[in-house]
């Protein structure tokens, strides 16, 4: 079954990646132009993600709170580099009533009721946070300020795809406010680490931490953190960024505290997100052509368990103790008993839902003392033994979860290349893809043309990179250092 | 400090409320008109609220997913009650784009970028979610759909306060499809039950479970059911809703299925609702002139200990160990320690934040073995041994939480009257408010003459009055059964 719905990656790999969010039931496209809709088994990921990054954030002493979803449009004006940023593709609220048409026909909007001044459906929040921020910060004693907020938001975007680029999106965004530059740094920083630790150890996928190039930065921020992760297809994904603000929305919202020198300063800020695109990073960076394969730690399902061929009492027996001890692990199980469909039917439903371990049980089995078992990652079917299932099982969640990371982090080696000339940079975009490391003379200009010539941008300056002598693949200029580059999402 | 901060209920019961919701950090207006910031510890209380919820939603075997914040306007006025009740005071979307204004000003609405259907940001969920299940539902098999979404809510309130009426609230609302009529009403009243079963064993909130007249309906339900509870001014406050809705959104939307004898058949709905005005019912139940009174089941923060006059070395290892001892034990603790509050100042600042236990522990306490203990209920102060401290702490915060339900039930009853004349009504109503208990003739002409001469409306037709025969309170007519009314938010 799963072959035939889903196209191969090698074949097209952007079907392949449509054929999972559908056929695995993640998402669809809404009748709303470019709203997706999350369906239960996309949306339970979702909450696995949340609930683990909700716990990160309490952890390094952040607390969450809701602002609107609006913004009065004057807000947006208010910081110079920001309203570049966002004032663009924004749905606008102009009107607040609707009323019966005059022909009957239905609804229409009621010309009377005009907002004095449009409001925006939020496309990013630092604008209305702040503007609350100046009420509650009047003295270094109510800093630092560690918010976070969970909310759907809105930017109006041309070419949509699930997950990867939607108009609303459900994302986190903090906003921290602090007394001094280098503890404004210290928590721009902190939260790309959490971002990293939960990319690396819950997702599985392997990033590169470092900081954008100046064009490459969020609209208002004096630097923005990334953390890049590559795709299958060797095209790279911005999957979370953490922004140092300075002092830019503290100045464009008046927003100053006495310092214990009881003069007055304006407030450092950071903003950093995370949404549900790291949901499409999460297919691209595990699935194969039979469909979704999760990491055990973000899977709604972790081990299902299908009577061979079909339920019976002695098995259902068996399965239930089998069930208890797995369950008081704090893994999770489901005993598929649906009789409407074969067992094969249901082995193709689980391997294209990513589910990481499969157990099948039959009269055989359990006159063995064993079951069948069967591993997502690698496809490999073994028995195990009763005794002791639950814990063997476990150990294997384990390995699988370290295989998931360890398989992606030699596919990103294997496709990290360094070129030192535009020629060798084309060639390796052209025939391989991946990141590139390469040296650039760190000017707009330059970053610019690059793109132009080959579609691929700067990811980011590399924290861990050395330092290194060398001259740009475009111009020839002295670099000190070499740049990720790749093509992106 | 905290009587100084609140004004008494006896003096002006909304200003008491206004200022609880300030003074304990609950929320605050917004620039955007009827919009409120939820506060962190506002929001604190919201997610042990979701968090219960969501646990109760999913043990009655529903599924969360997530569905577009915009709703294509014609939508709203496929089905027929729906659009007379929902399509009045939204926000409406027009635009999707601004650009620069021309004289520098700031932004303005690009007039090119106007959507050719508006979009309404959603009152309500059912008509974009019945035109997604369309394509969902085909056969029986599909059946029963049960999935609930939280999300954020936009209906254009004129009068707004905090938390009980506002124009952006957050929300779940449930949504679910089924094969029969039996088992949609089925749902809809094990709905109700859970919200009942939420309100008295978490919020401690006592509520009357009952069904709303034709009048008081949902736009769109057949029988809409109602969780209906007394506030400490003697108004009612509809905390929750269940909604039957027949098949009118399957007709609305043309969803029907292939019943087990293969005929085609409408699929048959319920839908069901609680939000953060939740919080304000929380709020009005509890709380007294010295601040937010909070169930421990509910409370962010459970207890806090403060060191007397202040924290040093001795004080420090000895709340260390109950800190621990609370914390394996699963009750929230903080240890203050802020030198620069006095043990008075803290003491009114969490008896306002409405922290259930106060453990007071001073160098005498010690050498007692012992430390003081207050209740923010009943304001208690006694001495309890450190020997064993956590387990009496356990037991009195589930104390504390039984207290406060029976506390409410006594008030509820001695706020619930019987009325036989329409002059006892407003004697009731004018001198005592509470529940009133009265016969109707059952027409919506009359319920509507009540509200008009008393203000007072049908909160329900409760599910455990009994039969008896009676004569309507205005016009005389026969009655079988007694109706609640009251004055409501």
């Amino acid at each position: 079954m799963a072959k035939e719905m889903i196209t191969e990656r090698g074949v097209d790999y952007s079907a392949w990646y449509n054929d999972i969010v559908k056929n695995a039931g993640l998402a669809e496209n809404s009748p709303v132009r470019g709203c997706m809709v999350i369906k239960p088994y996309g949306f339970a990921i979702w909450e696995k993600m949340k609930d683990q990054l909700d716990k990160m954030f309490k952890e390094t002493g952040h607390v969450n709170a809701y602002f609107p979803i609006f913004i009065p449009k004057s807000f947006l004006s208010k910081e110079a580099n920001h309203v570049e940023g966002f004032a663009k593709e924004c749905a606008v609220v102009t009107h607040y009533r609707l009323k019966n048409a005059e022909d009957g026909s239905g609804v229409v909007v009621d010309p009377d009721a005009r907002l004095e001044e449009e409001l925006i459906v939020r496309p990013t929040s630092e604008t209305i946070i702040w503007n609350t921020y100046k009420d509650w910060i009047h003295s270094y004693r109510d800093l630092p300020l560690l918010i976070n907020q969970w909310a759907n938001v809105v930017r109006w975007e041309l070419r949509t795809r699930a997950f990867l680029r939607t108009a609303e999106f459900l994302w986190q965004e903090g906003h921290t406010a602090h007394s001094s530059k280098k503890e404004a740094i210290e928590e721009t920083k902190t939260m790309l680490d959490v971002y990293a630790e939960f990319a690396e150890s819950y997702m599985a996928m392997p990033v590169i931490k470092g900081v954008k190039t100046a064009n490459e930065r969020f609209a208002g921020a004096d630097d923005t953190y990334t953390i890049e992760a590559l795709m299958q297809d060797g095209k790279a994904l911005q999957s979370g960024t953490s922004h140092f603000l300075g002092q830019n929305f503290a100045k464009a919202f008046d927003v100053k505290f006495l310092n214990e020198g009881n003069k007055e300063e304006y407030v450092w800020a950071t903003s950093w997100g995370v949404s549900t695109r790291l949901i499409g990073g999460l297919i691209m960076t595990h699935s194969d052509d039979d469909g979704l394969v999760l990491p055990p730690k973000l899977a709604p399902l972790q081990v299902v368990i299908i009577p061979i061929p079909k339920a019976n009492q002695v098995i259902t027996e068996a399965v239930e103790k089998i069930m208890d001890s797995l369950k008081a692990k704090g893994i999770s199980v489901k005993y598929d008993t649906d009789k409407k469909k074969r067992p094969g039917f249901k082995f193709n439903e689980y391997e294209m839902k990513g589910v990481p371990v499969r157990i099948g049980i039959g009269k055989r089995d359990l006159e063995n003392n064993q079951v069948e078992v069967a591993r997502r990652d690698t496809k490999e079917v073994f028995n195990l033994p009763l005794e002791n299932l639950a814990d063997a099982i476990e150990k294997l969640l384990e390995d699988i979860q370290n295989n998931l990371l360890q398989r992606s982090k030699d596919f990103r080696s294997q496709m990290t290349s360094s070129a030192d000339t535009l020629d060798e940079f084309k060639d390796i975009l052209e025939n391989k893809g991946g990141f590139i490391l390469a040296h650039w003379d760190g000017t707009t200009e330059t970053e610019l043309k690059i793109k132009e010539l080959t579609k691929a941008t700067i990811r980011c300056i590399p924290n861990d990179t050395q330092d290194e002598d060398g001259l740009c693949i475009l111009t020839g200029k002295p670099s000190k250092r070499r740049v990720l580059f790749a093509k992106a999402y």
